[in-house]
């Protein structure tokens, strides 16, 4: 199916990429970069060109909240993926320059109800749509377009347990069995064969890079692992609540939702999946004053033997040749802002005072890697691009 | 020694105090509150009158830090103690307008370099110099002032581990024996009686408040215990460093200091002292965007038997009688900007996911019961006033 | 008649205030300070008393809101108000701690609907409800307590000009001949006779205390009066909007309400009223990144012949007697952080580079000076207290 | 392969520039997209490939600054610029992951001394050091480099005024003829001939951009142009600096350098060549606790005649084919954090409420349009590219 869809972008048009795909690999891609382009009357001819003939024409559901803002921005520079549906029932008929007024220099269509989208142009969906909707939504959308979907309700294999967390029936329990968790470095192969990815959430993301690793080889006791989390405020999207008023959260620190917040059994399934062995976690997230940010402080005991060294052996093995995982050098503490706007995860490991335990440290911006800037890389692998095609935005700091 | 300063100061003079302190009591006083005020113009006088008449004449030594400005922002509604001496080296000469223009009103004294100090004149002495230079200071002084150190200095009962932590030999070992750790709702009576109290740091505030009295109690075990601290950027002091600029902390966090913070042996030497027995943390601070505030994740294991609901007895019982710390209702979360501005220290306890362990948080404004408010609370202990004396500074929110 | 007043509280009973009330029904009640207490437990039962005793029985109506909890703040320590009643319709049965849990250590009563509310046991109200429901809120109150209105909604004589600007008619044109309008500085005397005071603007704070002495005066035009006005989110209130969510607001600056925002009318009478001449400014809020602060930046023509050492002058000499409006010293520039949480207004004139021109910089904290500080300034005159009583906080910084 | 590649889009194809590059020695290299990338591994080689082969060697003088490691930032994605040099005298030796974190993953030659700097393996020159060092510096440079100056040590063509604002000689006045000032959209042929650009400063930038089409085409009063411009923190740098503290500048605002900022004369000589007529103008600088961003709002009188529309109307028309100068909707407010991290500039103008008069409003990125972007722009010009090459980053919001 996926190849069928190539098809119908290999065509070669003017001074666009004649291109051929295939499966997985990009060897004898001729490409012509976008970065470059001419003085802006030319341009802006281009620039309609380009939009007709970017290969992939991608829908963009629940396009007004902070993930869907986030798919337009990171491929406003992909060579690609074209724009060519964007949902969201609220703000339907409105621009994207009315919804964000960041975005205005943008020429994609106005936003439109979900029930008047029509699926069949789009070759590709980003689902931004908020958790227990979206079930019923992509059960409802025509096969054949490649969904990567930034909500919960394809994460957790347990339809069971999704109804224990989210308070609700499972609303598409068969589609949840083709559903691949789109957790990039460490599923990357079926990701590449998937047709709906559940992309995971922002602190899963976060505390899997580093553990899944370390729990496969042995490394870490799963007894005990503690996980002290800060995010930014992004990441509670865009709806207007008391409780994320700037007023609200400046200046300040707090936890939330100690021992039941819903990544819980999302990060526990990825944890006991690596050894095949049920792991109970400690998590505790905490909001901070940023906009962007996650950080993963996490507290583990090591295997009888092991050393710091092998655990951070380990990780630098299994991430040496990523290009969105980087394992620090020794010492080098991530910082959140140093990820800031990037796909990138920090990570190093440091040994705690108590004899035999080791603290774990990794940061993402939960908006890209922990959210858009995964679902992009995965989307990527899915139709056959490198999988960092527009991704290569380096982090803004200050 | 105490009783013959007291009544150098109970002498009756017009509108202003006469007092009895009773140890431990506060009973018999009668007292004028100086809250209420006449208009300006009279006020103007008042205020000379009763800038003579404050019965306390107080020392600030390293006026020009953020903790020396918190004690004068502090003593500026004390009905008893007045600034008499105000010393900053490099600000020598200077107004506290100058310096700090948010206390511009306060008529106070110039600031002076230390050397030119004239001790004979004070009451009592707030010592805000940085670590390493207080020892000397202090061995200099003459007899009489009773004496709050803001610094690590005298915080370590151990001189081995003072020059182990702080790279250089204590420099006044035979006083540190006379020196009282300043935990004022754990060492009351000690501190009541002390002339050199060792204020204690704001990270091992809030970790002993809520830890000393469920050691004492063999609620928890001695092992694993996992503190994930944050603090505002003020206390890293008011000196230029790059890495306190705004533009390096906002927007972001970061641990620091992992497995080395100096507040690593005084927060181990607090709770060894609850059952003597000696115990290792693991302690890991964070620096957060915001100015003030401290909160402290502890992760621990409840000993054999024990329950969330025999922790939060114990805490509740603990403090019932304590104006400054308060244990919150079940299930309510400490905010640091809950105790913003004020010498609050809030708690809670909560159960983990993982049977058997249990959450603690607590929040503090670092400046406040971190420092300065704390200091204050001991001072007013030591010269027999009751210990909330100009402390009763609700928080500044939002 | 203030010196009447004053003397009812005169009277002396060891050194504190035994005092009977004549204006504001609070007559024959015991009052005792609060500055100094005694331990908890003892407090505990002091507080109580303590309760009972204050001598004016206040209401808080809209307590769940901003300026609401601002108002408590500052009662916590005033030794006369004391709040018996607090209303806030979609909060109503709560206690203050589940609204504002910063002020968990108040004891005060549960807030409840207004409609509930029995007004016959209060001597004064601060009404902190929002726009537009005041004036019928007001018109139902029993004749007898004392009103400080926070609202807009008797800030404008005309109240055509009301209806033009806020968009309905006014509820209570014949109440409004009797409001008064409560720039504390400039019209003190008025306000110490007034039943029912409208608490100016927090914008409107900031330009009058500076320009309206200039304009008497004749110091400068009245044409082209130009107000660069920067605002803390907490003018915005505790509502949930997206315009004021954390991501929204922090690390950016805009302007908004260009020419319309509704402080206009309200700036443009008191400016009118200082000459009895037709004011026209031309004014620009914008929304800043900090919660509290305000600072308006006002550029000016001088009068022929005036300098800008007139200009100093004149603000020196009309506030060099107040306690709350501080011009500083020549050169040194009013920063909002200096003022946040007290009732201060800092001023400072400065020459512009275009000759004849000057810049005027006054910053207040909004929430204080600007709503809720400022009305319990009015309520102290309104009762026959000293202006400043409880009132007396230092700037909290950093 | 990769030589493959090359070729194919080496070729001329309609829309992309056929170019030839004179100076500069960059003539003869094949150049190579990046905007597609392979796996890691191989990318890796490739990476190393395409350093060897990115077309324009680029030395970065000052590169542990902000405006340095904006540079790197926008090179990291540009096709043809290549970064060959890095100085940074007091970071010598240092890799700039360890200066600047966020970097860690650019191949990125160590920074040297600037004395140990060989140019002649340089084609083009970004020169961000510090105001007063650079006229030297650059006089010292052999001829050949092209050359950037973000320092505003060639900004003013009058070498007096240079002495004047910044208290020393200017030393190398024989250059100063040559420079050119690099306002891109404003001078932009000149630009593009130039060898030495005078990159503008921030303020001028955000100034110029609205007035001068404005002044050129008289419809706008050259009497009493007042301008209240807010800065972010970065425009301070990087130096270790109290004043830029997170805790002095957090959470306020403040103006500062009033009357006498040194951006004055620049400002004042750019609207001043507009109609050749000498042009003084209030501006008010203020910081922000933003640690990017830029917003001047712009208060003006028309000229006789002129309405709001013909100003909008000028706007529009000079800016309709500039790809980073946006006219905004009317009405719509520009706010900073929609150019966040970008090289746009939002403008637009609004009616005042005095008649005759206009509030013109322009936000930029004062690192990127405000200085690094903008070199970047110049650069691209200079050296035959199209001018936003490298710079198509869309905003960064949240």
């Amino acid at each position: 199916m996926g190849s069928l869809k190539l098809q119908s972008f290999s065509v070669d048009v003017g001074c666009f990429p004649k291109f051929r795909v295939k499966k997985g690999n990009a060897r004898s891609l001729l490409v012509r970069g976008s970065a470059v382009s001419s003085p802006q009357s030319v341009q802006d001819a281009d620039l309609k060109v380009q939009k007709l003939k970017k290969a992939v024409r991608v829908g963009v559901l629940g396009a007004s909240g902070y993930t869907g803002s986030e798919i337009i921005r990171l491929l406003a520079n992909h060579p690609y993926f074209g724009i060519t549906l964007m949902t969201a029932d609220r703000k339907a008929g409105q621009s994207i320059g009315s919804v964000f007024p960041h975005l205005i220099t943008q020429d994609l269509p106005d936003m439109i109800a979900i029930k008047d989208a029509d699926f069949s142009n789009v070759d590709a969906v980003f689902c931004c749509l908020p958790h227990g909707t979206t079930q019923e939504v992509i059960k409802g959308l025509p096969k054949g377009p490649k969904i990567v979907d930034l909500s919960a309700d394809f994460r957790l294999r347990n339809v069971d347990e999704y109804e224990k967390w989210y308070g609700q029936p499972h609303g598409a329990a068969e589609l949840q069995k083709e559903a691949i968790y789109g957790l990039t470095e460490i599923l990357r192969e079926e990701i590449r064969n998937a047709w709906l990815v559940a992309n995971p959430g922002c602190y899963p993301t976060s505390i899997q890079l580093p553990l899944v690793p370390l729990i496969k080889e042995r490394l870490i006791s799963l007894e005990n692992i503690i996980i002290d989390a800060k995010s930014g405020v992004s990441g509670a999207g865009r709806g207007a609540k008391e409780a994320n008023l700037y007023t609200e959260v400046s200046e300040g620190i707090h936890a939330y939702g100690i021992t039941n917040h819903r990544h819980v059994p999302e990060i526990e399934q990825g944890l006991s999946d690596a050894l095949q062995c049920k792991v109970t976690v400690s998590f505790t997230p905490h909001l901070m004053p940023m906009s962007r940010g996650m950080q993963s402080t996490i507290y583990v005991k090591m295997a009888q033997g092991v050393t710091i060294k092998d655990l951070y052996q380990q990780l630098v093995s299994t991430y040496e040749d990523e290009e969105f995982v980087k394992v620090l050098e020794k010492g080098a503490v991530p910082h959140t802002r140093n990820v800031r706007g990037s796909n990138y995860c920090f990570l190093n490991v440091f040994p705690d005072r108590i004899p035999g335990r080791a603290i774990i440290i990794s940061v993402i911006d939960n908006l890209v890697k922990g959210a858009s800037g995964q679902a992009l890389q995965n989307l990527n692998l899915m139709m056959g691009f490198p999988e960092n095609t527009g991704l290569q935005y380096q982090p803004l700091f200050p």
